[in-house]
């Protein structure tokens, strides 16, 4: 018998939360799950009361996480990543394996000797990406390898969109994720190698200089670059490769209109504005906009230029943000008032599907001749809490740790599913599960 | 007798040890220079044996730090701003006095209550940018306020540069301080009142929206908008004012040339480049430039389209941008690199000589009729080591000091020179020093 311990019941815990339920007979688990809102992991395990228990959690409560920790076997951290490094020092001090969906932190490495000489497990970017991009982008490079094949260019882009069905606003964009991650996505400066060069985009431009990329079945989307592609080469294995990028997909004319926040300066969250509420989104949009007695629509018009367009206008309209439109928030940087905005026009209503997006392309050489293969993955959700997110994100973490738990793969310290004992079976299970790549020669 | 140390001697200590070393007979001081060079220090007292005395000063020995602040009366703290809460915190504790000339931070707030309790002087912004500008700046509102002037407007522009004499690169510029905030200038969104209305300006656009001043006998200058304006309403008293704007100076077209930088994103300082030593500076501008087969210079004029012209190029030019200069550091950010380039580029020479600009711009009503004033300062320094950057951050330091010592002010706790008290003896000594404001109906 295991006990498993799972840490953190939010948004993307659900399809996890369910694997680990519907399985735990069968293996011989006692599931724990730990949230600071008790009542809600209760009504998830109404129907698994032999087999589960709900524990309320504080994350601040050192003695009670110890404790926890203590009566496990294996801990799973659906917790903010910043928060994983606490659970781990615990685990690798009592001896406990521990997964989570995040990339690796320097606490993880820290942490890494102790947990190989303990035989312990630190399993981490096992989630939709990090996670889903490693195991089918490794299990094609292999394939190609395995031949004898040689890779010269890898691009892999992935995105949380909606779904077509669902697709009801003119942005296409719904949040089916952490909003704040949204808002801040591409902060800092986009790193990758193109035709064997270094290239780096900052975040000023990092909209503007989008490639476009189609997925059979679901037409174009735009992508844009997504931080450190370049750190991927080694544990790829592509060190050969002339071209290595990986970006994030929006729907198409999304990035044109988010461009428009960036330029203004309405994504930055490094200052507060004060008495906020006495503004309204119009008033805050003036605020990046130069002097001038034109309306606040014409004085964006004439400051956007060629950048601006009827389509980005409909979006921004549809966020009212020419309506004079009061902001709620007492106090907030330009980012969170922004989210606090978007929070409302993007929700993912009742019924609303989410899909996630992946393409991986790879460029190879094979016994003389230069070859183009395409990897793509399409996932639906079932409904606004059954999102595809979840699904993408926790079952590939569920499954890894029961293949672990029942022997399928045994290594110690950081792993992340890259290698093929990891990824094989994973991959074959979400086959299963209705996540399937479909692929291409192009 | 009142002992005084002085720790740091910098670049921008050298008129603030002058001042004290050449005063100290006079008023019974005797001063002790702590710095990581100590030879430095010995030569600068070699004539002052009897009241003055060098100490070999290591930041992280704690132990060396207490001993001699145990020892003080007043504690001068030169160092990096970062670096002066270990002193403070000493100081109060000790109780001793403290100075610095750098922006009241959130370590002297937390000491503000005790050291009022013990009446010890925690004197901050007291240099250049922020001190003489406070200082000037409160002269001219408390005039007008006195006479019954409402102010409506105040603007307040400073900049660190290269006398004309000495002026002989395209880019007018030349390092008098610190580089490394040379570099990173404007990172951050300057906030500030116009017209009644809040306005942000974010980094992308800070060396574009910039405004034309003028000094007679000097000629014109850029302006950007420096960091937040807005938080100085309430100490100058200026609640009412609607506009309030703090700016920077530049030599003409030295911002549309620095705004190639930060589009590309060469002054990004949140991430290294590694093995930059097999790197040309050419080959630096290339990877953030989009990819094609045209030259570097052709992709850039290209990339800028209208925000370049000759004199643009002129300045890259001179940088040696296009000519395949080798990297010299082995691992840095794009801010660092270009740093290292513009460190020699732009060194003052032997015999150079800096200048500070200075210029507010008030508008007032008085008995019905709106007013215009400008007062304006300009300095030269004597030459590379005595520099007008010097002077001008050491010697109000300085005589603010001695008028505390001498009880010309009795203020404790947290002090500025936004009070009378501080600023009238300030201001007047340094006219005698020949740093003179001129005053000018507009």
């Amino acid at each position: 018998m295991s006990k498993i311990l799972i840490i953190g019941a939010g948004r993307s815990s659900s399809s996890l939360i369910d694997y680990f339920l519907s399985n735990a007979k069968t293996y011989a688990w006692h599931i724990t799950i730990a949230d600071a809102n008790k009542k809600v992991v209760e009504s998830k395990i109404t129907n698994y009361k032999e087999v589960a228990s709900a524990v309320e959690f504080d994350v601040n409560n050192v003695s009670l996480r110890e404790e926890l920790i203590k009566q496990a076997d294996f801990v799973v951290s659906m917790l903010p990543a910043f928060m994983h490094g606490d659970v781990a020092r615990d685990c690798v001090r009592l001896g406990k394996h521990i997964a989570t969906a995040s990339y690796v932190s320097q606490d993880m490495k820290d942490l890494d000797a102790e947990a190989k000489q303990k035989n312990l497990l630190l399993l981490n970017e096992c989630g939709l990406d990090p996670g889903i991009d490693h195991a089918s982008a490794m299990k094609v490079i292999h394939e190609i390898q395995d031949k004898g094949g040689k890779i010269t260019s890898f691009k892999s882009f992935c995105g949380g969109l909606v779904a077509p069905e669902s697709n009801d606003n003119p942005w296409g964009y719904k949040f089916s994720w952490n909003p704040r991650n949204v808002i801040l996505a591409g902060q800092g400066t986009a790193q990758f190698i193109e035709e064997g060069k270094l290239k780096f985009i900052p975040y000023n431009r990092i909209y503007t200089q989008i490639e476009t990329i189609e997925v059979d079945g679901y037409g174009k989307f735009d992508a844009y670059a997504n931080r450190d592609s370049i750190g991927y080469k080694e544990p790829y294995g592509l060190n050969d490769a002339n071209t290595m990028l990986r970006g994030t997909l929006r729907m198409p004319g999304y990035c044109k209109a988010w461009n428009v926040f960036v330029k203004l300066g309405l994504t930055d969250d490094t200052y507060k504005i004060k008495n906020a509420n006495t503004l309204t989104y119009t008033d805050l949009l003036e605020a990046f906009l130069p002097k001038g007695s034109a309306s606040v629509k014409d004085k964006l018009v004439n400051f956007m230029g060629v950048d601006i367009d009827a389509e980005v206008m409909s979006k921004l309209e549809f966020l009212e943000l020419f309506s004079n439109r009061p902001i709620k928030l007492k106090e907030g940087s330009p980012a969170e008032l922004l989210q606090n905005l978007l929070e409302e026009k993007w929700l993912l209503k009742t019924g609303d599907k989410d899909m996630i997006v992946m393409q991986h392309q790879f460029e190879y050489n094979l016994n003389g001749a230069n070859k183009k293969l395409e990897s793509s993955l399409v996932v639906i959700g079932d409904d606004e809490v059954h999102t595809a997110m979840a699904k993408t994100v926790g079952l590939p973490l569920a499954i890894s740790i029961k293949n672990f738990l029942t022997g399928k793969f045994k290594l110690y310290g950081i792993q992340i599913p890259t290698v093929k004992e990891i990824y094989e079976p994973m991959l074959s299970e979400l086959e299963g599960l209705n996540i399937i790549f479909t692929e291409k020669e192009v």
